[in-house]
């Protein structure tokens, strides 16, 4: 498909970014062309959209999530940390099938359609299932290896690196594991070997509660991110998701090693983790995306709620209400995650890349007057202001006629009726 | 209008707060059933609407804003809270007129209406215009007095406080003032004997900052509501907007005079001022209502926002993931608003109550599966599954048809029109 889109506010995130006004060509998978009006009379448009002043932008990179959780949204709330995951998370996800986590990850994939997430970073299980989600539904997907001492094997791991790294145009794959209070000493040796022999990033869950952070030291005299580093699990890069409880030397690893950092505000508030040094990592030059974590902490998949987290917490957290601005959440939550997520092509907009954009309705009351149109998108949008979600230059998401539509290869009513079928199953 | 709507979910808010499966009725403004479906044969319906196993329940209350501050937004962000107000908040708006008062006033009220509010607590300049702009729309509005030394006199409180409370049924008045901090001891005096002259509450902005708190003990040695207090300000009742920095004793009077408390968390974030202490409130026995704050702060006027931040904050602040559950904070958003705001015959949906009712889309990823309906409503719930907005009877937002709707007297794009080429004027 060719579809031009015309009358548009384009923020293309290259930098410095700003508000452009122009039109926008996608030509199969790819942008075309980004710019001012132009002659276009040697293509043939399947479809030419007029954005009627609205904003096209880069979708957002949801950097961490555990889509299939959408099983336990509203079902274990209200807890702490550790007994959230030991005591109910893990013997429910002990009855999950590759079934269940195929609609349920479906079930995640419409919700970050309706938030303008155009690619998620899915740490989980049973990738196979997955994958297939995310295919079927036209949706691009990162999955990051998840082993830990309850499930999943090294080799495994290696397997899965090496096959979903040639499997589809949406899919790709980093090495990973759970979590260093969930994974043997042993494995984590392993774990660093692997990253060396295919020179690959490695990424995990990393100081997200003091617990665990206390945890670690009492088992290794070391912050995990000391501990993990002394292994040699950072030599090719790779990343962190939470990184609440950091320590300076931490951050002195994550700057050496170029490690990503995933923040994810929401679920750390509700399980009472606390508040990541957002202010101090952007000061140091660290690359910084935004999760969403799973449904089961959060408990849903929004990146507005996130972006306004991340900027409204470290201006709490700093006492400074001047601290990480617009501009910065917005990088975050475009280029930095996709940096993060290694997707060097769905970064921004611009000639040649994957046409993974989204249209967000100014016309709308939240996102008036347009004093500032980047402060409205992350301090005052919503999801209700997506109007259009393109992954690969096909739209997944619309209300291009005026109402709500799903093109995901399966109507939202089954997979509602379906999932809630399955948690009558998993209940009994 | 007499409108039935069958097959709904509906959360009345009456004790115990649960999801009711039935139908519900209005008749001109009220509410005439709720309960299993009946026979209705006398009655002669304008209109049945299907809801479709959605879920129906009282609007929410913004128990705390301001709503022509629309035209600051994301205008004056990222600055402390006196530089905020001084220097950028004051200044500007002394270009407002009484005509832009009202076009801001009414870019509010769709903006709640989205966000299924059904009545707010205004705080604002020009109640006149402010009142025309809800009684256009078809909103229900509380207003509040607000004078301080830079404007407003007893006299205009007093003549305000009798006429807008036989004004019009969508209208009320309360009593207040800016704050302490810009308020002088001799009006202070005066506005504590006019609360006893009518025997009425008082309300004000109280202890929102931390300099707010110490500028008090300074002045007068006393916290502001120990000093408030100490001028008889309270003796029939009233309320605080903020109350981040409460000590012990101001919390017993807040207890002891029967005071409410509206929290504003995400303006207390995003200007730094801090986190309220919900939970021991709530433990107090202390009325607790939710407000947006004004678009210059916020930037949005979105309950849902709101919502996850009550709790979100306070499993935070209280490191306990089982602080101030979702129940309670539905409470806030809903009853404990209407009773901060003296509405009484607003606050839940029950036969004779006024039909101020929201219905919220359940065919909605984020909606899935239905573990629980109410977690889903308070944790996952956004402004996009609001799909109708009830104010007296009168739909004033929908999506019933499919596509979004305003019906308050005006067209949107007339507004947005108008709020641009306004801010033109102004920022000459």
């Amino acid at each position: 498909m060719n579809i031009k889109f015309i009358n548009a506010k384009i923020i293309t995130m290259e930098e410095p970014v700003q508000v452009l006004e122009g039109e926008l060509w996608v030509e199969g998978d790819k942008v075309s062309y980004v710019g001012p009006m132009k002659d276009d009379k040697n293509i043939k448009w399947d479809r030419e959209i007029d954005a009627a002043g609205n904003i096209i932008m880069p979708g957002f990179k949801n950097a961490h999530t555990h889509s299939a959780m959408t099983f336990l949204r509203s079902f274990v709330d209200d807890l702490p940390l550790q007994e959230w995951l030991y005591e109910r998370a893990f013997p429910m996800e002990a009855k999950l099938t590759g079934e269940y986590i195929y609609h349920f990850s479906k079930l995640a994939i419409m919700e970050y359609l309706t938030s303008g997430i155009t690619a998620n970073f899915d740490m989980y299980m049973q990738n196979e299932l997955n994958a297939k989600a995310s295919i079927e539904c036209g949706f691009r997907t990162v999955l990051c290896g998840s082993i830990n001492d309850f499930g999943g094997t090294l080799e495994e791991i290696e397997e899965e690196y090496t096959r979903f790294n040639h499997y589809h145009p949406l899919l790709s794959y980093m090495i990973g594991f759970h979590a260093e209070y969930t994974t043997k000493r042993e494995t984590l040796e392993g774990m660093a070997a692997l990253g060396q022999k295919y020179k690959a990033p490695i990424y995990t869950h990393n100081s997200e509660s003091r617990n665990e952070v206390a945890g670690c030291i009492e088992r290794y005299g070391k912050t995990p991110t000391v501990f993990l580093d002394s292994l040699g699990m950072f030599e090719y890069g790779g990343g962190g998701f939470h990184c609440v409880h950091m320590s300076e030397a931490d951050l002195a690893i994550c700057k050496e090693k170029q490690l990503h950092v995933v923040t994810n505000p929401a679920s750390n508030l509700k399980l009472a983790s606390g508040i990541a040094p957002i202010s101090k990592m952007l000061d140091m030059g660290i690359n910084l995306g935004i999760g969403t974590d799973g449904a089961a902490s959060n408990n849903c998949l929004d990146m507005f709620r996130e972006m306004f987290l991340v900027t409204g917490l470290a201006k709490y957290r700093d006492m400074d209400a001047s601290s990480v601005d617009a501009v910065n959440v917005l990088k975050m939550a475009t280029v930095g995650g996709a940096k993060a997520m290694g997707l060097k092509e769905c970064d921004t907009i611009a000639e040649g890349k994957k046409a993974d954009l989204i249209m967000l309705d100014m016309h709308q009351p939240n996102m008036q007057p347009m004093n500032n149109i980047i402060k409205n998108i992350v301090y005052a949008g919503s999801k209700q202001n997506v109007v259009l979600t393109m992954v690969a230059g096909k739209i997944l998401y619309d209300f291009l006629d005026g109402k709500q539509k799903f093109n995901v290869g399966v109507e939202p009513e089954e997979v509602y009726t379906k999932v809630n079928e399955i948690m009558i199953n998993m209940k009994n």
